[in-house]
């Protein structure tokens, strides 16, 4: 297995002369100077990815939703029982979840990818494309000892980067992260600790709906198990340390996408996580991402500001599976259209600003 | 001419009993209870102006975008020749301008309605739907008395709402407001100020490109016709005095809407300082409403505020011409989508919250 190292020494950042070339270009479309704020910005963003000015109008976005279990559940971290994790795998596959709705919504294929769910998922005739790429029957409990070991680490994140592959390869231009794993923001305020350096405290928040007691109980298995992962000797020990399959493969499919020039869409705070463990193995991939939005759960803006990525939503959205970055995908859309489609000043005749009367 | 009149005798607020319904329907569906966020509030809000849980999916939206000159571009408050008005009227009409690649982009029928420019628009085989429903050929000079006469203004007025009709007769489900008129926002500023009881300088911005000197006068121009506004009779009044003819033309499709209770998408700033007079013509008209984008200028967040509105989008766009309420559409359609297709807990088989281990 060589996709991992292979996908790292390919990864390079957004082209700067493509990102130049969108900024000159949007000086000379028929609006104000800069009035379309972020979405110029972001347009820019898809032009150094692509390494193209315009930059080609993302027209199959593809939502990869990883789904995992936690041995952490056992410390009692969340109300939700572990069994909802297959559950709602099951639930996404014949196209009755939240993502599946709002895939349709934004014309987006989806694929659920079960990398470690502790039970096998029984899908009867899905309507959406399982692929059971089961590392482990879910992870060790990271209050008590690593996660993962750094062989699951790998094939997880190979996971993730080899769906990147199997999608872009199929045509897909733009890769929109998701997930479904109960517990699964414990492991992910770890990792935006351990990799932001920032305290457990602050990045730790009520996921699905945890109260005061819980909340406390968190916070103290995250700062138990950033302190632990002090001695990991790189980020793949990290994450094998307190992060989580569903994580690992978030992560993969992040480098897979920037390996491939695709832009990634990331979701909430799982999907943010993923980013900073990403950007610790390869950081020219940060180029390729594009934050969805901002997850009511702390970790999620933690990471977002380290990886100096600036949200497209702010909804007060904290359910994930990619529900916000689905959300995104006409933004981006629009934001690519937008460059290839509005008249300049010149092939409208429209006179410019400060022009004389 | 009756077409105002009937239309604010005819207007009712939302349905509370949609709204409840809609409400009691979100906390079935398989996702943790308020973890959609904004999404959910806007899911309940559409069943409560179309009086039905769940609320259909808008499937047809149309823009609507109102052009008019301003006669207080005399006195230097935006550095755009008025001329802009009618060459960008012209652009949005062949298909080049932002909205119109947006209108593509989130699938929305265009018009583009003469209601108020100064110059006859010439549209040489329009690829987008052009009115001529001139009422002036731009407004009076505000800065030195009334913008409008009374009769104007409600012509206006019932130009938006007869837009609204025919939309809505021709089968539109979700209207959005847009316009264009350079030195439109010194209006809108007057009138977000005079009904929001706002100081000028709170309210008054940049628009689309002002610089210090430019800004002070135009806080000057804005604040002195605030002070004589003070006098009007009734919110037609103040909208003659203080006002425009596009902004007249979109309150009307404010009012029009929310009479046949079709949700309204509102802009910016301008549209925004139409949902604040058209408010005060017919409160209950609000439910039908709904925020697509906060603008940067900061006219728009007093005046929703006002409404009690929360803003979709927060890109940091200025640019107007339906741009933010455009990128709003598939949150719209998402909001409504969620409560028709997502699986409940009892019928996925999803075990809920705090259920027994």
């Amino acid at each position: 297995m060589q996709l991992l190292p292979t996908c790292l020494a390919e990864i390079r950042g957004g082209s700067t002369e493509a990102v130049r070339a969108a900024e000159l270009r949007q000086l000379q479309l028929t609006k104000p100077a800069g009035s379309m704020g972020a979405l110029e910005r972001l347009g820019s963003r898809l032009s150094g990815s692509q390494g193209t000015s315009p930059p080609r109008i993302p027209e199959r976005p593809a939502i990869a939703v990883f789904a995992g279990d936690h041995g952490v559940h056992a410390q009692g971290v969340t109300p939700w029982p572990q069994e909802v994790t297959g559950q709602m795998v099951a639930n996404i596959a014949s196209g009755g979840a939240v993502v599946c709705a709002l895939a349709r919504q934004v014309g987006a294929e989806l694929v659920v990818v079960d990398v470690g769910v502790a039970a096998p998922v029984d899908v009867l005739e899905p309507r959406v494309r399982f692929l059971d790429r089961n590392v482990a029957r879910g992870t060790a409990d990271l209050a008590t000892g690593p996660a993962l070991t750094r062989e699951q680490a790998v094939a997880a994140l190979e996971v993730g980067i080899s769906v990147a592959h199997d999608l872009v390869d199929s045509g897909v231009d733009l890769l929109v992260t998701g997930e479904m794993g109960i517990a699964n923001t414990t492991p992910a305020a770890a990792l935006v600790a351990a990799f932001s350096g920032d305290d457990a405290e602050r990045v730790t928040g009520r996921g699905t709906g945890v109260d005061d007691e819980i909340l406390v109980r968190k916070m103290d298995v995250v700062r138990r198990a950033v302190e632990r992962a002090a001695s990991a000797t790189d980020p793949v020990d990290v994450l094998a340390e307190v992060g989580g399959l569903e994580h690992a493969a978030l992560a993969g499919l992040l480098l897979g996408g920037a390996q491939r020039r695709v832009p990634v869409v990331i979701d909430g705070v799982i999907a943010a996580s993923a980013a900073i463990t990403a950007a610790a193995l390869a950081p020219d991939a940060v180029d390729h991402w594009v934050a969805g939005h901002l997850s009511a759960e702390p970790g999620a803006r933690v990471a977002l500001d380290h990886l100096g990525l600036e949200p497209l939503l702010d909804l007060g959205m904290r359910l994930g599976e990619g529900s916000g970055a689905a959300l995104a995908v006409p933004l981006v859309q629009s934001a690519a259209r937008l460059l290839n489609e509005v008249a300049t000043f010149d092939s409208a005749g429209v006179t410019g600003k400060d022009a004389p009367a």
